[in-house]
């Protein structure tokens, strides 16, 4: 393994978080004139034929890379993550209860807001940290809850599902914010999709959601109409000024994800890139140390400690930050250090910083 | 007056609209790399302190250009104007009702989406058509309600207030999205004041929200998280992920208007701007035809017909693309034609529509 170490600086912030470079400069050449329409895509209008192109055409690849069967509707929302966690149970808690998988803060946070509309099921065991997926003898579902939900990646836990929950027949809602586009899934499995662009797909500001046709249209009648899923669907979500700009820049991503093997291409890195940092992590003896068990490790977001030693940690961070890699801090709430691996962050970015960890093993080990 | 057509485009969409050349190559130049910090603001944490930076900055520039009073509170929501049509009712609506003063597209709307949370009076007697802001003497206010609410710029209609409504201490709620920072406007009067950024102060995706800081605090059990004033209040609107995109460029919207005299020279060239085309209007004997009653008439959008003749009005536009004046088409509802003159639309915009109005009249009369 090389000992270089690149000058480039490379962000490895669990979001928002490093886009694709060639993106980044294209969005930037055409910032004053989108295409041939003579003013800035941030100036455009919603209800203008280029955006609705633009809406259409972001769908029509998301389809295509996903394979998106033709029962499900792509939708782009505002709220984030965070307004997912109403909207869901606000159109499909039509039961009056729901099934939460909670595996992490994000999941946690979820079942809690869903609370305020109905009766909340935790399918799994209370725990107070998150280090693993609760064993599957132990989850206990509710026959009458409306939906089962689970979040796929906890980005602060660094908690990742490697496959799809066996619900019964219950409908199955993911909150896929971190990991989306990060792999192949069956669509045809789930009810809803959700996933805030901040992660994999482009700047915080929109979220995108897959739903299965039959869940729209069951709002309840206390639902903002920003958050109807029959209202945003039926005008294709230009039901109120969309945030034109985040909708142009994930389809784009969309793009740039097709032209670079699609999600089996994304699939691949994502494991080669993840492994490099869990092998060093693992054959440091101790030295480095990730608390979450072996069968649920996230591919996208790293979180490890440094001997439990908030010094070397620290000493780690800037060492890092001077080297140009940046975000390595980890969460508040879980200390330490965290790496996001997202699509944008390549191969030889997981490469630098796994010569950087050996480096510093070496030197404080 | 000349008769010099520049070849330059103007925007006069209603919004998503013209956005201030000056900010959109400032925000260009460092789309790649945002101060000294080497990545995008487009990549870039919320959680980081460039971020809180930029939060910060935005407020306290925008509490300077209006003169915000210390008692109250900005804060940036995501959903748009409609997201706060829910929103307002949600966090304000305490003794069950609310008044709605309804004079177009925009309030009709707000007034319907509250009718979800409560119940709903009409101050002004019912119409059919907007054309104008019912006479005072006609106003009913219910003692009990817990606001009056009401859009100060009715973008569709082109119908604006020139004075803040009387309402016996009853607290004020407006919509100031369509004219907001294009006049100084007595913050105290009103318990909140929002404006969806899409129109004269950035992209589309962020609303502004000045609220009195004891209307935070009181709302409903099922109000989203998102939309809870004191949620989002007590994280200086960085609870969840914001859209950091759209506070950074209002940000920069806001030093725009404030090294360009402020809200009192934007109300100064409002007026000069808007009075230029009126005249002309007022000036054809009938070729141009404005609906709305002279006392309300918008200083942001104009709407009019020509001769109530579609075939004329189809010429207009088209001439007017082909001399690179774009988005004058009327809105789907009205028809005719719709000048939007928002703060990035400088005077001289405004004769170059101007001397095409008086060839197109001596053209075509």
């Amino acid at each position: 393994m090389s000992e270089k170490i690149s000058n480039k600086v490379i962000n490895f912030g669990a979001g928002p978080g490093k886009l694709p470079f060639e993106v980044l400069k294209d969005v930037q050449n055409e910032l004053l004139s989108y295409g041939n329409s003579k003013i800035s895509i941030l100036e455009m209008s919603h209800r203008s034929n280029d955006f609705k192109k633009i809406v259409e055409n972001a769908q029509k690849r998301l389809t295509e890379i996903l394979n998106i069967p033709e029962n499900y509707k792509v939708m782009f929302l505002q709220g984030g993550g965070t307004g997912l966690f109403a909207a869901i149970p606000l159109n499909m808690m039509t039961t009056g209860s729901a099934d939460y998988i909670v595996t992490g803060t994000w999941s946690a946070k979820a079942a809690k807001e869903a609370s305020k509309y109905g009766k909340v099921n935790f399918v799994t065991p209370p725990t107070k940290t998150y280090t693993e997926i609760p064993n599957k003898s132990t989850w206990t579902f509710n026959p009458n809850a409306s939906y089962v939900y689970y979040c796929d990646n906890e980005t602060i836990h660094g908690i990742e599902f490697h496959d799809i929950p066996e619900t019964k027949g219950i409908p199955l809602v993911v909150d896929m914010s971190s990991n989306f586009l990060s792999k192949p899934i069956k669509i045809s499995k789930f009810a809803l999709i959700f996933a805030g662009a901040q992660k994999n797909v482009g700047p915080a500001g929109i979220t995108v959601v897959i739903v299965r046709k039959d869940f729209i249209g069951s709002a309840m009648p206390i639902c903002p109409s920003i958050f109807d899923f029959a209202v945003v669907s039926a005008e294709n979500s230009i039901h109120n000024t969309p945030p034109v700009f985040q909708i142009y820049f994930v389809g784009q991503v969309f793009e740039w994800i097709h032209k670079n093997g699609g999600v089996e291409n994304m699939n691949i890195l994502a494991s080669k890139k993840s492994k490099l940092i869990y092998d060093i992590i693992e054959e440091s003896q101790g030295f480095y140390l990730c608390p979450i068990k072996k069968d649920c490790r996230s591919r996208m977001n790293i979180p490890f400690r440094i001997k439990n030693n908030e010094e070397l940690e620290n000493a780690f961070v800037a060492g890092a930050i001077a080297l140009n890699m940046l975000q390595l801090k980890g969460h508040r709430s879980v200390g330490g250090i965290r790496a996001s691996l997202y699509n944008a962050v390549t191969f030889e970015d997981a490469q630098v910083l796994a010569n950087y960890m050996n480096k510093f093993y070496k030197e404080n080990n």
